[in-house]
């Protein structure tokens, strides 16, 4: 039979892990020196957690653990999985670090600026580019109510990926206020926002006449489409907040998020520069948790997003009974692999000791331990009839050096070594 | 209501975290050094993998996930949880690196160190010191035939603990060929080997008396009640190998492997010094899949053990079709996160700016871009009515300075730094 990974999960075998880890060791390095504190919570959460309506679509894909102990009687009883479930793997890091606010609260700073990372799990149909278990890496700082939450963040995320060697990326940036501010403008009531919301998330799959056209088939007639279709047609924006006020409902409330949004990316461009930042008027991002600001990663050479995030005032109140303002940015860390050309192998000295079956094992084992001691990376290789295949995989190993472990050599100052490379 | 983290599971805030970080690092590290290799395994396996019969009773401790889509039909006619589930969350690092060797030893060198760390899941009743979410931190050596898997895994071992700074461990060292020897030479026919030794197990537990009681319950009349009772009561020994045989059956059997012993405990003891290896006739490890060498780190101060590991040359033949030789040690990573006083904090620069409400935020975020850029870890501070609560969480926190920024500091040389330890 053939073994493999369960489907749509990954082995990743040394050279593949060695470049995960140097890239999210420089993300982590990155994000502590910026005030982000690492903390880890559980692969598992109760369902109560996944499934408190936070996690919009992505709570349907979470992976349910089955309660222990059931037998036949309690199959033929239930009516659906969650009968048969109490825990579940997380599907995402942020109703995890929501959980885990509301839990450690009390111990932590007032304004706190986490870093979190690991794993999450969705029970997606596997294809390509999509797994079923990968990485998300998220910042995020819980309690600050100013946009100094937004500024710290993004400025960051762009330190971040700048260092481990991402270029051209943008920042797309939104306010979700703004967003309901429009429809209102349109003559849509607040109750079809989200449902109008889904259909301009489509935009860039169908076209600015596509949403139009869903729009009037899921809305009450009667709102202007005018409005809405110079916002759908006008592409990206500069930041000037009286424009975008106008364009985005030229409400009172319209033109004073606007220049709140203006006010703190002029900010962050202050530090990392300008024509790093865009308005899109028309972004939206699918999760339904969002409340203010938000932002997506666009690289556009690739076409793709490296990641997102938002406001979120709302969420930790449902765990913890008292609202917490949150604002966050999750990194796509699996794109961040594969666009990267990050080296395979990292810079340790490699060295490779070749001893023969009639070497003396305690004279080969003695020489490995001094080589380690001083602060070598040691490999030991049997002595084959094909040298050749043997240093092939070691300098695909990353090894530099080789040396054939003789009598003669008592200490490692003996050895004669080789270079591979 | 209390928000908690799942039953048995653990959250880790950032000192925590920062602790648990650090120790494996430097266990990462060393073992790295020694020629083992980082690699990954996913979360979740297939249950055939899981429940392969390797695993022993920790498979019946697998949490298993339900299989996707079921409905009411489904569960009425499930007879067992099996039914419901085709996938699980690993029990072991065992068990799945035995299953990647499978998948990928084609791209692997024909002897593999596999440095293999994190999380495992056991469907314990939670108690102090046990976890359902825990780290294991494994090495193995994968197709080394000799006794030389054996040597490099213990020196490394020892090097691993000793720079993390435990103090006194030991190493219990047995084999389980010289335990069936023994029990053959009593007169115990091979079929009543597995329950004999499940009994001998318990020798701590319920001391030699309770096992000798236990063992005529269990077997078949008329085996030598002497010869066991002997290696029972006799207590550790030292690596004799004319002794080892003769203790363990005298056989010719006994005294080759007792030879082959104390041959690789030599080659391990003159690296890492005399006094820290006893040979423990009476260790058994429960583990099903063991087939030689067997070792368990001891801490005779604590009265715990710290791992253990041993030979399990069957395993991944059961998963590749061919047996493939394979000696690893598992650290028990939460113990020593336990016992070790690691600081909370690791040595890097932090410090911390306090700005009021009238600071110009630009300035103050400035100030932080060029303290993170020149190398500092950097936390921003409201100024706060009660400083001093705000001084002690950061000294808690790791910082070592704190300054104000006022609208002179144009530059951080301006800054006028306070020392907060």
């Amino acid at each position: 039979m053939a073994v493999t990974s369960a489907r749509g999960m990954r082995d990743f075998p040394p050279r593949d892990k060695e470049r995960r880890d140097a890239i999210l060791d420089l993300i982590g390095e990155t994000y502590q020196r910026h005030g982000f504190e690492a903390l880890e919570t559980p692969a598992l959460e109760d369902s109560s957690v996944l499934h408190s309506g936070m996690g919009g679509d992505n709570e349907k894909l979470s992976f349910q653990v089955m309660k222990r102990g059931l037998g036949p009687d309690d199959f033929a009883s239930a009516q659906e999985s969650s009968d048969l479930s109490d825990l579940g793997l997380r599907f995402d890091l942020t109703v995890p670090l929501a959980r885990f606010y509301a839990t450690h609260h009390a111990q932590l700073p007032p304004v706190f600026r986490s870093f979190h990372t690991g794993p999450v799990w969705r029970a997606e149909r596997p294809q390509k580019g999509r797994y079923r278990q990968f990485v998300q890496c998220d910042i995020d700082i819980l309690g600050e109510p100013g946009m100094l939450a937004e500024v710290e963040v993004m400025i960051a995320t762009a330190d971040a990926l700048t260092r481990v060697g991402v270029e051209g990326f943008t920042f797309r940036v939104g306010d979700r206020r703004l967003l309901g501010e429009l429809l209102t403008s349109a003559g849509i009531a607040p109750d079809h926002h989200a449902s109008a919301l889904i259909t301009v998330d489509k935009l860039d799959k169908i076209g600015a006449e596509g949403v139009m056209t869903e729009l009037r088939e899921r809305l009450p007639e009667g709102f202007d489409e005018a409005i809405l279709h110079a916002v759908l047609t006008g592409g990206h924006g500069a930041f000037d907040a009286q424009a975008i006020g106008t364009l985005m409902g030229n409400t009172p409330t319209s033109q004073a998020v606007a220049a709140e949004l203006v006010g703190w990316v002029s900010q962050v461009v202050s530090v990392i520069g300008e024509g790093m930042m865009v308005f899109d008027p028309t972004l939206v991002r699918g999760m339904g948790y969002y409340t203010g600001s938000i932002v997506e990663i666009a690289h556009p050479d690739l076409g793709i997003s490296l990641g997102g995030g938002g406001r979120y005032d709302g969420m930790i109140g449902r765990f913890l009974g008292t609202d917490v303002p949150a604002f966050g940015v999750s990194l796509g860390f699996e794109r961040l692999v594969d666009i990267l050309d990050t080296p395979a192998v990292s810079h340790v000295d490699r060295v490779a000791l070749v001893f023969s079956a009639d070497s003396d094992t305690a004279h080969v084992i003695a020489l490995k331990k001094h080589l380690v001691d001083t602060g070598h990376t040691v490999r030991l290789v049997r002595e084959h009839k094909n040298m050749r295949v043997v240093y092939e995989q070691l300098v695909a190993d990353g090894f530099s050096r080789v040396a054939t472990v003789s009598a003669q050599a008592l200490s490692s100052d003996d050895l004669s070594w080789r270079d591979l490379t």
